[in-house]
């Protein structure tokens, strides 16, 4: 029998999370290395030269074999016959859905989420600065934008962003928006499906999803049902 | 026999190039849908329901299938077998090494590619402001970030990205790097490597290379060989 998967990961990093949910849902083995980026473990020559020639996390050893990037991770795993099909679908047509999404939220959900915390969470905490209102008002339109493209098209008529039931997709996506909750943003209040679309996703993926978003919740303050 | 594949794209675009590369290295018909981005052709509410709901390019139409993203389009087609095995290989381990780049890529070396030929370029065009240089600055640090990683990391003795041959991460990197041409931006100059890999690509890939570059080269005023 082969090892486990090492899984290398931060619950505070949003596809670190996504995985996370992912690999519990598969009911996959792994050998759990949190890396504890907030004590810059990941900056290290010895993680880059042993761990992650990147440095960041989410990454994993398959005994010996490196690899970074959660979707890469994920296309990998599934090669393998480690995650569900349900989760991500082995029919091409379907799979490229899912992929249409997994491509998407790269450079729009997902960097303008982070740019928006970053801005109004993290980069106060490390700077002792507080950010412009104009800034503030800046970053929030641009994710505000793609929060739209969520709740107008890829939640057009369906219960889950790639068809009627979860998949991958939506537990990146969701993972993504979670992580505003921090800089006290409420996607709820302006978008309704997003917050129906949510609600879904963590049941579909209960217990794991609170877990994975236990520090979430903590540092927002909010609780897993405050504002579902 | 089916109908080919409808390709939407600009050759401005750089994930538009590298499609049009791959496609025509791969001896792939299809039906040339060109759309003008400069004249707002993607913008229409047309635009928006018959060809791509985001309302960008690439997009393929294949028989009434409408698919988006195009790194999600490239998977699609390798799995209808359009795209040969050397260029994205089948085999899971080679598959997510190149899909450790292509995933990579997004918010690291296309977004602050991008980012800086914007800065410099389109935005002055649009709006008749030059930047400050401080501005530039900063855009051109975060760029050369990430080309430290492509010459350090990437590249570090290999001659291309992933291995002994080229793969569409190669193609996809280049015609980001290509962008920054307009701009100004010598890459060759502080990154050896880069420079003999771009040239390895463009010898792998002409003559599309130079017919999908043809309007940088000119907007440039470089020409092909310039700066090789």
């Amino acid at each position: 029998m082969s090892a486990p998967i090492r899984y290398y990961y931060d619950l505070m990093s949003q596809p670190s999370r996504a995985l996370f949910i992912i690999f519990r849902l598969s009911k996959m083995p792994f050998e759990d290395c949190v890396v504890a980026l907030r004590n810059g473990e990941h900056l290290t020559e010895d993680f880059k030269k042993e761990i992650n020639r990147f440095q960041r996390v989410p990454c994993i050893h398959d005994n010996g074999y490196k690899l970074a990037e959660s979707v890469a991770i994920l296309r990998y795993l599934s090669a393998k016959g480690k995650i569900p099909e349900h989760l991500y679908p082995k029919y091409f047509v379907d799979q490229s859905r899912v992929d249409e999404f997994l491509e998407w939220q790269h450079m729009s959900l997902r960097l303008t989420c982070a740019m928006y915390f970053r801005t109004v969470w993290l980069e106060p905490l490390l700077t002792g600065r507080t950010p412009s209102e104009a800034k503030i008002e800046t970053f929030r339109m641009q994710m505000e934008r793609n929060l739209d493209v969520v709740e107008e098209v890829w939640l057009e008529g369906k219960d889950f962003l790639t068809g009627s039931s979860l998949t991958v997709a939506d537990i990146f996506a969701a993972c993504e928006i979670e992580q505003t909750r921090m800089a006290d943003y409420d996607v709820r209040i302006k978008y309704p499906k997003i917050r129906a679309w949510l609600k879904r996703v963590r049941q579909s993926c209960n217990p794991y999803y609170d877990v994975a978003h236990e520090f979430v919740y903590k540092i927002s303050g909010t609780g897993p049902q405050a504002k579902l």
